[in-house]
């Protein structure tokens, strides 16, 4: 079994291409990047691990892709451009084919947001990934949760609801017909960080955040961070097809791991988004509106209005 | 038991203050910072696991100290100036009264250096504490590993051994005197990362490394990167009072943690040395000489040379 150093240096030198503002990568103490100038560092951290956030049979390409993505997804939502990444890997055994999987999942999804990756550790243990995403945002430009006023509308990208229902799935709680099941799972497996989305949504959304806790624990969170109340309509919550056959709207809307972008726009800004959502090719729906009265309602298909119930993921409950 | 959000919110407001270029820290999908024009970042990633790097009985201050000071010192180790940090954390449990004394314990350092913890992420597993640590380093100033030239002075911060003394009285292979085991206890559990001396040995050094898999396989990065080899005087080594007693001057030029900095001096700035271990306040010893040829050679107390059998930390052996 090769040592350490070995696996580092042959598995990650595999991950991704390297890019120019890039001085020095793996390979020092510490790696020595160029941030271009009149830009904002924008960094996050976020961890994997193996029985709290993916189960044992996901295959390791898509953990690899996952464990950016999610840390993609917290850049996009803060409107940042995507740069650099790097990578604490705890594995239970030095496994080469496991890591070469891991390592094509996570280089496809690096190389294609051009990200670099630019320091790594392992160690042994129960399997988990932490990873650190770095990019730049223009001076002031970033989004935040912190910015949303009532009457902005509210907005989500794509659809909601096909990671919970994989999860479920999984679990073995629900059955799903076959073309969703392979949908879910797809969703679940690979997210797709909104990175272009975020970079067209500066300058004219209010607030922003991704859907990895559920949408209603996300919003709730732009709605505490700006001090703001929303009323978010079940029935124009943009869904799976065939997802209501198997879960309600209200249980859809809690749900997790979608990595979509929930964000706010002043009305002055709605007009501009159809044109916006072309151009970046996902659908934004129209979800709800702010409120200056804090907390969220739900109003249901037949029109009723009531208090939401808050939740969301949390790994110490 | 609180969730998730309450316990980061709590425990890591209080973790450290918060620097002027901390645009927005904790609390939004990701952190805003703002490098000073001409800099060049420097980022690195450290993992901490139980059983792994340290002991069931590590005190959560010494661990939340011991995290973060191994990322400190690979920015040393650039000549860098540290800035910020980013920690994930896995615990078993919420355990309120272990992170508080954890946090203290990071909190003391962090503020002793002026770091601002700027996000966190937090999962439930085997604990594991993995710090990505940013700072900076005026454009071109940084220490590599790859500038060591032959008849480079070859030098060590502080002492060698210490560390590793700890960790083998801990495996109860060894027995230490009191005053060396308290001493050398708090060398493994409190390492002081070499900042300021990491600062300035800018332009002076022609390499370093921090010394964290032993001395002797960190040297050997240095000439594996620079392309030499090295003759190291093992009676030349700074080590702990009755150190000799227990260990040979062999086995602690090998043993890891001692989070000193290992690193090369063109004779033409050796004579500043002096001066800067003063300014600095920690020993710096010649401990041997960079040569053209690669190759790790030792010579003995008897003045006999042989090659050094690498060695050094591997966690997948």
């Amino acid at each position: 079994m090769p040592g350490e150093f070995e696996l580092i240096a042959r598995h990650f030198a595999a991950l991704t291409g390297r890019r120019a503002d890039v001085v020095l990568g793996v390979g020092d103490d510490a790696a020595l990047l160029d941030l271009p100038p009149g830009q904002e560092l924008v960094a996050t951290v976020d961890t994997l691990a193996l029985g709290v956030h993916f189960f044992a049979d996901c295959p390791p390409a898509a953990l690899g892709h996952k464990a950016l993505a999610v840390n993609l997804s917290d850049l996009a939502a803060m409107g940042a451009g995507p740069a650099w990444a790097l990578l604490a890997l705890t594995l239970p055994a030095a496994d080469d084919a496991w890591l070469a999987r891991f390592a094509a999942g996570f280089a496809a999804l690096a190389r294609s947001f051009d990200v670099s990756l630019v320091g790594g550790d392992t160690c042994r243990g129960p399997l988990a990934v932490t990873i650190t995403a770095l990019g730049h945002v223009p001076r002031g430009q970033a989004l935040r949760r912190s910015g949303a006023r009532a009457g902005d509308g509210v907005y989500v990208s794509g659809e909601i609801g096909a990671a919970g229902l994989a999860v479920r799935a999984r679990r073995g709680e629900i059955t799903l017909p076959a073309a969703l099941a392979t949908h879910a799972a797809r969703r679940l497996d690979y997210p797709q960080p909104r990175v272009a989305l975020g970079l067209a949504l500066r300058g004219l959304a209010s607030a922003a955040i991704d859907v990895s806790d559920g949408l209603l624990a996300d919003l709730g969170h732009i709605c505490a961070s700006s001090g703001v109340g929303a009323r978010l309509e079940l029935a124009r919550l943009p869904l799976p097809d065939g997802a209501l056959a198997v879960a309600t709207r209200e249980s859809l809307v809690g749900s997790g791991d979608d990595y979509e972008l929930c964000f706010t726009v002043p009305p002055r800004h709605e007009p501009a988004l159809g044109a916006l959502a072309a151009s970046v090719g996902c659908a934004l729906t129209c979800i709800g509106r702010i409120e200056a009265a804090p907390g969220l309602w739900l109003v249901d298909e037949a029109g009723q209005t009531r208090p939401a119930a808050q939740g969301g993921h949390d790994h110490f409950r």
